[in-house]
């Protein structure tokens, strides 16, 4: 399927439509509030942080969802440059009044409208700012408002995250298109609330999901979590599992196809393409990591369980001896095997074979003879990929990552409160 | 108890002897050979990494301790520049015939010295070069050798790690001696073979640890597993556990006390001399660990058991965002919220309290507002102090890090294979 990873992906979905406006949530004075509004009721499927001090927007949406039974949703609000995490029962009141302001001047019933943030954590949200940002954005909506709302709940990131796929569905044609941020505080951990089959992972990472496929709530989640378990569930920046990281679906049912249910045979096709949006939103993040200078993609193979290959995988993505090595093109491949040693995952030393790029450098536990300017070139591409095996059963995973660098020590020291 | 941290501190213990040699597996030519020697046969207790790669000298003293049931040690051979770590077949036999020559050379019994390695991980160890200078440093044993001793075993320490104490037993006066490497690669998770009571935690870092107390090996290994658990176990410097972490524990009787056994009276003055010898050279790492430029103390009370208050102030321990918020003297206090809701450990958030040194900066989960130039100020400090309290139970634990820095990057992206 081709993902078209070009500006504007929410708004190449038919009846969805995107404001974004400066308020003065981020100092720099750029666009710091977005708003998607879709024309019609949509049902939904959203996917959170299990990190146990879940922002108000986090803990809002959740019971949101609760109340509404997944359906007649209408509109997002998402801002950047504070979290409202960590700010106690006036969070909670700042996050239920931005969603009613929201419905209010959408006039939109009450309960259709999810609230994301993201920013500085334990600051109250200044709400006159946020109202009227709010106000604004409710008056800028376009059809062609998605590249400015991607823009505008970036924070450390340094471009905008999108990608969209259209395919059919029987006789008509749906289209996909999502938005992501994300940069720092990057290791998904989304749980799909009261679908426990959803997978988990660890950032804030905000995304917005819209469709315009006819999709039942069941099959919404069905799908939503096989692709968060796929796509942001295995990408990790710092290992920082945000108290955040929000995901949200939304399908119109305006394309008019027979309603999608998780035993329709359009169901694969539209949980394949959903894998595909969020997989391409998951590595954009992950190459714009902050202080990223390459995209590390660590696959392991061999492993007891999908689960413990997972496990190892996130070790390494997380470890800084292998992402300073990586920073320095350095082909210290002990750093990678120490980590995947201490991941806690069955290995079996003996039989352990390793690979940097096409070059493998360690065959049955024992270290190899590699040509060293060669792996140091491997290193140095945009992409680096490392393939462990560890030759105990037959899980596999993978996991993007990026490397660290001395920016991104400058991002996260000269940051200040 | 007063503990010594003034060079020497392996010598000062009276039977023991070492040596210190350059032989040319650091490239900048300075010392890195160690060999400590005591003048009578030694019960041991011993503790290694869980790694699943456990490195060759690893293998080898697990399989010695079995052999010599912990009695009759006469030396510990430590070399730094190669960890002899996923070296395969090779590297057993290399492992095995340093110590037989370290017998020859010295004249004692077959499985009486353990061997120790620290450096990089998997090239074949150099081994004329090692056994040219094990040679030359069996005719350098010297009673006044231990800080040169401290000083071979570095690698990236800017500074040797020895810490000492005496103490009355009855009417005999012992001494407690031990130095300790580690820089990088810090996150000891030591196990004392054979003794499942013994604490977990996370480095490559070596530890040879003597006296001239009489003590059992039971109690030794009694001793051994609760200070490793309350020091080594506790420290982080990137959460990279080593394939080589190794602490020994040789006890020559040379002071002609009593024995101390588990049920002794004088067992628990042993116990906590040497929990506090340890725990100064943990944080002796802690503080040299690479880049560092503060020592951090994170204390965690309330959780659910100390099991989990010790997760909880790992991850905060490692979090790249909390130590480069430390490194910029920045109070972003949400960074670590963020970490500990992130750690698996049960939190309270309406219950949840946070201190930086002596400032209070979250109540009940609601954020207090501070000084933020007192709170900078304290950052600043050479050592830092947070408190955070779950509100769940009555656990707690203390570990302590450092913080992320440029220089970091640079020793670990700049270090060239």
């Amino acid at each position: 399927m081709e993902i078209d990873t070009s500006p504007g992906a929410i708004t190449r979905v038919p009846g969805f439509r995107a404001a974004a406006v400066a308020c003065g949530l981020k100092q720099n004075g750029q666009a710091d509030l977005a708003l998607v509004v879709c024309d019609c009721p949509a049902n939904a499927a959203a996917a959170f942080t299990s990190n146990a001090f879940r922002a108000a927007p986090v803990l809002y949406d959740q019971e949101l969802l609760a109340r509404c039974h997944c359906a007649n949703l209408r509109a997002i609000v998402a801002n950047a440059g504070n979290a409202n995490a960590c700010t106690g029962e006036q969070g909670m009141r700042d996050a239920g009044r931005t969603a009613r302001l929201a419905e209010s001047l959408l006039n939109l019933p009450r309960d259709s409208a999810f609230v994301m943030s993201t920013g500085i954590i334990g600051h109250p949200m200044p709400m006159a700012k946020l109202e009227a940002g709010l106000r604004a954005a409710c008056g800028g909506l376009s059809p062609t408002g998605g590249a400015d709302a991607a823009r505008a709940i970036m924070t450390t990131d340094l471009v905008p995250k999108e990608a969209s796929a259209s395919f059919p569905v029987g006789r008509a044609t749906v289209t996909l298109g999502g938005m992501a941020k994300g940069s720092g505080m990057i290791a998904p951990n989304l749980v799909v609330p009261a679908h426990p089959g959803a997978g988990r992972g660890h950032a804030t990472m905000l995304s917005a999901l819209v469709t315009d496929a006819d999709v039942s709530t069941d099959a919404l989640h069905a799908a939503l979590g096989r692709a968060v378990a796929a796509s942001f569930n295995c990408i990790t920046v710092d290992g920082d599992t945000s108290t955040n990281d929000t995901v949200v679906l939304l399908a119109s049912g305006g394309a008019g196809n027979t309603r999608i249910n998780v035993g329709s045979g359009a169901y694969p096709v539209f949980e394949a393409a959903l894998v595909e949006v969020c997989t391409s939103l998951a590595r954009q993040i992950a190459r714009d990591g902050e202080g990223a200078t390459r995209l590390v993609e660590m696959v392991i193979q061999g492993a007891a369980s999908d689960a413990e290959a997972l496990q190892a995988a996130k070790v390494v993505a997380t470890s800084p001896l292998v992402k300073t090595a990586i920073f320095g093109a350095d082909p210290n491949w002990g750093r990678v095997l120490a980590a995947i040693g201490r991941s806690g995952s069955a290995v079996n030393p003996a039989q352990t074979a390793l690979w940097l790029g096409d070059i493998q450098l360690v065959a049955g536990g024992e270290p190899l003879h590699f040509d060293l300017e060669a792996a140091r070139a491997t290193l140095k591409q945009p992409e680096v990929r490392f393939t462990a095996r560890l030759g105990v059963g037959s899980g596999q995973a993978t996991v993007w990552t990026c490397d660290l660098s001395y920016k991104y020590v400058e991002i996260n020291a000269e940051y200040h409160t």
